[in-house]
């Protein structure tokens, strides 16, 4: 490994050599990494003051900022990108304040002691990917309904009925049962059959009015005649869309019990 | 400064000085960081993979993990506390692997450049204090009104009426009129005095059901007894809560943002 220009590191550096590297890497923009004691002001919004301990202060390119304590996955102090960075040195500490203009918001994090100093050129241009499996689909309905739309309420999902299983069995704001069948990819004529078996087996035993939907990212060519001809419904579902409700859900779960815990 | 054993730091390791650092690391439950080319690939609630780049690799001594790109304030990937943790190094790369029991969760971060490790022992015992300004507290009944009571829809904030201005005014789930004074700290009795005024000059006009509610952390020692004689209400609200609402609020805008302008 060369690339001696990628990364500089100043490990326990006096406060002016820490001030600048830490002056030079906002100036160039690149990835500064600060590892100290601080204490932290925040004035936007609402207004915070974190009281004097040992962090990890991260500031990317796009002057994004994060002040991360030594536990817990959530920062404790936040900036989304477009913080402009001012960096001063007094005697015994480094202040770099960060200041937004939209909303006003404003943070001072004065290190008292600086124990590393990293300044890193990163270059990513890497994909994510986010994959969610058919039943992963159908979890993300009932976690959140909307998706398919608006006042649906679902019984329960994998109902056997005589020819196999539902995806997603409920009822419409209007009180209409609705039987949703899920794909995760492209959904052919087979979907479309398969569904309506379903409808049928439901229908001889339930005197109610029913709808069919088919949810998947798009249909075949030629099966939406199909559809309408049996009566059946489209509405588009995106796996990847699934996979952040999901991802959503669990971050949301995480959050309470930590708010319960605290 | 001195502190020696506070952090250790490689700069362009190789991957076995890399390898032992980051074991000893995780051992002992320093605070990891590592910055290197890798890949990430996820299976847990969806699945993703995140394609090789240049990224920041956080781990913290409770076991929470945090994989950074080079812009955005958002982890690409994340872990809660409570991960176990496996290294292996093979000739020309470093995998860490965070296995989740509950829910299963397993993240690899798979390492083909190694730019820099560090391992800290992070001492933090700062408290964190949030704040709100009666302003910003009148702001959060407006987004959450529930905050006030399920139901409840706001009309506006900082009418003005014959005495002077009315913090939040708005209907309740019954139609009723609803008119909040907030205060920052514990009520007393001037508080309830100011909002009987509000009620009785708005009275005077207004031939509708009236509701006067005081919203404040607290009240003020004999303060119930008057408020009941006059026929006005009391709601505990809490100014560190209506800061976190506004600071909630200030995400989800930018979550949508980033989401309309992907």
């Amino acid at each position: 490994m060369q690339q001696t220009n990628k990364i500089a590191v100043l490990r326990m550096p006096t406060f002016a050599d820490a001030f600048i590297l830490m002056e030079k890497a906002l100036a160039q923009r690149k990835t500064l990494i600060v590892a100290g004691k601080c204490r932290v002001d925040y004035v936007g919004r609402a207004s915070s003051k974190l009281e004097l301990g040992e962090r990890i202060l991260i500031i990317k390119a796009d002057g994004s900022l994060l002040v991360h304590r030594p536990v817990g996955y959530e920062p404790v102090n936040w900036q989304p990108a477009g913080s402009v960075f001012h960096v001063t040195a007094a005697e015994n500490e480094v202040e770099i304040r960060a200041v937004r203009q939209k909303p006003r918001e404003n943070v001072k994090i004065i290190f008292a002691e600086v124990f590393m100093v990293s300044a890193l050129s990163l270059d990513d241009a890497g994909e994510f990917l986010l994959h969610a499996s058919e039943e992963d689909m159908h979890k993300a309905i009932l976690i959140k309904p909307e998706l398919f739309e608006e006042g649906f309420e679902p019984i329960s999902y994998e109902k056997k009925v005589e020819p196999g299983f539902i995806d997603v069995y409920g009822v419409d704001k209007n009180g209409k049962l609705v039987v949703i069948e899920v794909k995760r990819k492209t959904a052919g004529k087979e979907a479309v059959l398969q569904l309506s078996r379903y409808i049928d087996a439901i229908k001889e035993k339930a005197n109610r009015e029913l709808r069919g939907v088919l949810m998947a990212p798009s249909l075949g060519k030629d099966v939406q005649r199909l559809l309408v001809t049996m009566g059946l419904e489209f509405k588009a579902l995106d796996p990847k869309q699934c996979a952040e409700v999901l991802k959503k859900a669990e971050n949301m779960r995480l959050e309470h019990f930590f708010q319960e815990s605290q």
